[in-house]
């Protein structure tokens, strides 16, 4: 069946906060509407207003705080008590009140959940399903009705499961979504039971995969191949268990490898940067191998590659990461060896000469702190540090401030808590320099103390800000002594950038990565200078600097 | 097609290894080699001796060091360069210099690669096969061929395409493996053109994906579909972009969704298991939610499911978790409400009554928590001390001991950094307790001083032992002064439980963490206790403590 348009239907807000470690805030969630809304997604599952006090406030806040410009907002609930009116049960009673425009009931299929779960008759399931879609219809609502379990259901009693599926679209409901909820299902046994439902129901159908055999993606695309219109997914694949299907690889497969439009059209080349926006809200930080929005998606690495990435970018990339709004992006590594070492200097603005001897110097000198534990992919500015010292022979003494020492102290008496820092350092021509810093604790009081000793020598300083840290223990089992890894953002004014410290105290990796932004900064004025700021303007250079 | 047998084929040590991130030394790797071979793959890619100097040596260690029992051991490398004799072409003598008994050879198979990477002729590149191959052969290896982009030059030139797969197996290649390199195909394409390959050239086929557009897993399950009888993929779908097929998810997918036997017989139970160690050995923590080996593979969450979990739990898992050595958890969030934790309090070996007062009050205090950062899910211990506190009304004051102070000092003078942390607690019926450690680092130094000053009046504390130390800062972009949450692990001679603390000051997130465990550990000296330890025996007691 040819399909030309599909809803993307997402349900972060609600099945995506049942991931291990989410807790979002009324807050939290409406800022991510905001996001998947100017993505273009055409559904926003808000919650379940009634359940879920925190769902009850959102809808209430959402009326005034949340103006959609694509997507209609949609309330979940279930459909009504066995025994129950549907006009009269709280719960239905409360979708209503949410005011969305939207309903998303989620009904039983499976007749053995019907017996064993719910304890009432597959007849009276049934009526459920019709009084409260005829219902909600009534009060002017379009409806959805997520058949949960349907796959399971398919399996053991086919002939109920479409049952359950012409009693919904009977009853009004716009589209009834076959619901994987164990997700154990593989593309072709979705396939099948999509074509073999639509055959015998001739409903409207959507698709909403859990990824517990790895296939939520390909499940999903087997389900709008056989004839499904709607698709749930969520924002990076959160979910319970194994998560859900990712919404955003679904939408970027349906349209670059289907040629399926998705309604309302989502704006593409926002991907990348609405995962970013939706998960620094969750705080569950995209898996950088994330298809599509990952930094990883498209980071190439090996050895074979890098050279040959030299020569012709397309031969190695699926798609043209722009379409997506990412990048492509090389890493320094031993792997890579050499060609990645000349590749990143490159992109950094530096040209070194193929094969030369100071690539190979670079090289050594990364494979040797990668052994102690540092990795430089993700550190742009302390490997710039590094091929600097490489080209210009930079060394700590050349550099525009030495450190004699530091300390820093965490001292807490009836619950207050006080952290101070002290560096001692050395300007060339100068007096020492001795400053303190107080902060919430001892990377931001030993930032402050930095600050404190050095913006009145250098004021380019000032524009330093660090934004971002994040620590990493590489190996796990070996107790508090095990070396830590330290990830600083910074921004100068001008651009975002990070560097790395390595060291079994974390302290002292802070430390390290600080002391590199701060250097960083200041290269510069350190040592024999390039012409031209290299990452404004390319400088070429003879090997050895 | 009906397939009996498909080999596993590990590139973990090989694709695996070019993830962003990954650097595994030639002992790390050995290790992780072990333990693919104890699960039962049938082949592991050591790597790629010659071009990578670390693979040289692994291989050459692997031959004293490593005694496989299941697998054999395969050398990657590419066919012979243009223009020379696969005899003394040096990178085809180090393949047969390594000793391994599999040959792993990557062809190119795309005209546009032949011409624009490889800048020879489609003739010529059909010798390098044939000619590699052959000489690898009559060397007495047995070879693999990994048709390089070969869903890409089946879709540019399928004639050449098939052209390669035929040099290949007509010089002697055991299997030709179709490579997915750019990761850009969806399943349909896979089965059609492994299909179609299989049909034209009889050759015995592979396959090996990349999870560029999600599905990879899916794909690999269509080209057995199709007739391929070697699957590769790596650990935990580590690899370059977005990664490799996952081999764990592969593997449990044939063997439990499709019925197909795996050669050698994978010891399924053993899966998770593997699977944490190889992670640990990497330093690459599996995704929680991961399908299979995951520990939030089987992890509830949601109320709806939490509740009717207590009636059934086959309704809601799609596989037993036993089958796969993983289990079943529920989780400890507001989302699931009081259900969850009355669950959770049954897991811990408490019984409270259902609905109960405790339980609200527990909820309650669980979402005040979480509302400042702290997550339950990871850590158990810290949970049970606030069940604890709810139920038997045990506070601060009635504790074995209370802080009055702590102090810790970093100091860094010429090169030689000194960790000190200084203590002063209180214990009833004694005299205050000053104590101070060293250590590595503030968490370790304070873990000493704990133990300084406790293990004498407590010795219980002697067995407690910190052996993971996990940091993360919750939401980014609020630099040094993000909240930071701590999650400590320890063992206690018996089990391994975590804590967790939360805290703007990293070190304070720390020493919360650390005060749980010491707590924990003492935790049936502390005010009313049950009578039975509850981890040893579920204790029943009414509502109210």
């Amino acid at each position: 069946m040819a399909v030309q348009g599909v809803q993307l239907y997402d349900t972060t807000l609600r099945d995506g906060t049942q991931q291990e470690g989410m807790v979002l805030t009324v807050q939290d969630k409406l800022a991510v509407a905001r996001h998947l809304d100017a993505f273009g997604v055409g559904f926003i599952e808000g919650g379940w207003p009634g359940a879920v006090p925190r769902d009850t406030e959102f809808f209430h806040r959402a009326r005034t705080e949340l103006a959609l410009e694509n997507a209609e907002l949609a309330a979940f609930g279930a459909t009504r008590r066995p025994g129950a009116l549907a006009a009269t049960d709280p719960q239905v009673q409360a979708l209503l009140a949410s005011g969305a425009p939207v309903i998303t009931l989620v009904a039983k299929t499976d007749v053995r959940h019907v017996e064993r779960a719910l304890r009432t008759s597959l007849a009276e399931n049934l009526a459920m399903i019709s009084s409260t879609v005829r219902h909600l219809v009534q009060a002017g609502r379009r409806v959805f009705v997520d058949a949960e379990h349907f796959f399971d259901a398919h399996r053991v009693n086919r002939a109920y499961a479409h049952e359950c599926v012409r009693a919904a679209a009977e009853a009004g409901a716009d589209t009834v979504v076959l619901c994987d909820t164990n997700g154990g299902s593989l593309p072709d046994q979705v396939r099948e039971a999509v074509a073999d439902t639509l055959a015998q129901t001739g409903a409207r159908l959507g698709i909403h995969c859990h990824d517990d055999t790895g296939c939520a993606v390909a499940n999903t695309l087997a389900a709008v191949d056989a004839g499904a219109v709607q698709v749930q997914g969520t924002a990076h694949g959160y979910g319970e268990r194994c998560g859900n299907a990712n919404l955003f690889t679904v939408a970027a497969d349906l349209v670059l490898k289907r040629g399926i439009e998705v309604l309302p059209a989502v704006r593409l080349a926002g991907l990348a940067a609405t995962a970013r926006a939706i998960s620094e809200l969750t705080g569950h930080p995209a898996r950088r191998a994330d298809p599509y929005v990952g930094s990883s998606a498209f980071t190439h690495k090996g050895g074979l590659h890098a050279s040959a990435l030299r020569v012709d970018p397309d031969l190695y990339q699926h798609i043209d990461p722009a379409v997506v709004g990412n990048r492509m992006r090389t890493l320094v590594s031993d792997l890579g060896g050499r060609s990645s070492i000349e590749l990143k200097a490159r992109e950094l603005g530096y040209t070194v000469a193929a094969g030369s001897e100071p690539v190979a110097r670079a090289s050594a000198r990364v494979k040797e702190l990668e052994n102690k534990g540092y990795s430089f992919e993700s550190a742009d500015a302390s490997f710039e540090l590094l091929l600097r010292e490489v080209l210009f022979g930079q060394t700590a003494e050349s550099q525009p401030f030495t450190v004699d020492s530091w300390r820093v102290t965490v001292e807490q008496r009836s619950d207050d808590t006080v952290t101070e820092a002290c560096v001692r350092l050395r300007v060339p021509g100068s007096e020492p320099v001795v400053a303190v810093g107080e902060g919430s604790g001892p990377v931001n009081a030993l930032d402050r103390a930095l600050h404190q000793g050095l913006d009145t020598l250098f004021p380019a300083l000032a524009g330093l800000e660090l934004t971002d840290y994040q620590v990493r223990i590489p190996t796990g089992g070996r107790g508090s002594a095990a070396p830590a890894r330290v990830l600083a953002t910074f921004v100068d004014g001008r651009r975002r950038w990070s560097t790395v410290g390595v060291d079994e105290n974390l302290v002292t990796a802070s430390w390290h990565a600080l002391l590199d932004a701060f250097r960083y900064t200041l290269r510069d004025s350190a040592g024999p200078a390039p012409e031209a700021a290299p990452l404004a303007e390319p400088v070429l250079f003879s090997p050895g600097g």
